[in-house]
């Protein structure tokens, strides 16, 4: 559809979404074309709002809406010893969900993963370094991804937490809830045998 | 993410997109966040062209962004009395990159479907038969979805064309090329049967 330049346009900038090809890009021009100006202008309202509004907490790098911290660090019922690392701020709510931890929260912004450019310098470590000196932090808990990036940067903060006197954690990685013994792969399995607990 | 009206927003605008769910749309909004406001803003400018200048062809109801007519329908080089009915306009560069179709086209806009209420009078239909009563097609191909509704429309086209001194076709299903016929489902296969040719 070369005599159509907005709508390669629009496919173009679609596709940088993530996961989202030339053909799932092409349905929702598609779409975005057949609803008319009126998604078209409820989504570019949604837009500019999210980039007005939202903003990093100064705390915890978690995303909010009000001035300064957001609303998980600004709860004086949550427990300011304990502090949860996680990579992104959409991982916060899957922690919150489990119902099982009532601290506070630290977002990295990523993980480490050097190939792909992304050093300790590029993600909020320095300032949780502060943070935990500033407050009385007495356990941090890394709810990193299971994968490469995950394990390097849980290597990396144990060797800088190394002189603190905190407690460091990771939660356990093991066989998911549910599942048949026959269908985890080896490196999960190595995994849950590894870090066994006496029953 | 209750405390972020604006980003739940976003994310539901984005729910509405084909095929994309709550998860998904917290991705692309992930996405959106990270990219801080230089993805959001091309974006938005890629919206406003579309609904700008993109406009359906006065003759056969594709995209175009001309004035009148789109390429296809002005293109004095291509054969007026073939005519291909496709259900949407991003059909027709699968018709033309199969390279096997020098007519015109017609985009019906969707296939007939009482259940979901796309009656006749909701596609274009009408304009169809005041294409081919006003100029010379002598044939009409259906390239239309090989699903319920595109047989539905291919039946009451039929009727509707039943009187006129014109040829009706459709495109033919059977076994895709390079398909082994093990894995061709069995409705594809009886198709394909009914529909063989001789050698």
């Amino acid at each position: 559809m070369s005599e159509t330049p907005s709508l390669d346009l629009l496919i173009h900038e679609l596709t940088q979404l993530p996961g989202v090809g030339e053909k799932t890009a092409q349905r929702f021009s598609h779409f975005i074309l057949r609803s008319g100006k009126n998604y078209s202008e409820k989504l570019k309202l949604a837009l500019t709002a999210v980039a007005e509004k939202i903003h990093p907490c100064s705390q915890c790098f978690s995303y909010t809406e009000g001035e300064g911290l957001c609303e998980i660090c600004s709860n004086p019922h949550r427990e300011d010893h304990l502090v949860c690392v996680v990579e992104e701020a959409f991982d916060i709510s899957k922690v919150e969900n489990s119902g099982a931890f009532k601290g506070r929260y630290h977002v990295l912004g990523g993980a480490l993963s050097p190939l792909d450019g992304i050093h300790p310098e590029n993600l909020k470590i320095q300032e949780l370094v502060e943070r935990v000196r500033s407050t009385g932090v007495k356990e941090i808990i890394l709810a990193l991804d299971a994968d490469l990036e995950g394990d390097t940067t849980a290597l990396y903060l144990a060797k800088v937490f190394k002189e603190f006197s905190i407690k460091l954690t990771r939660i356990a990685h093991g066989v998911p809830f549910g599942t048949d013994i026959d269908y985890i792969d080896r490196r999960t399995l190595g995994r849950a045998l590894e870090n066994r607990v006496e029953l």
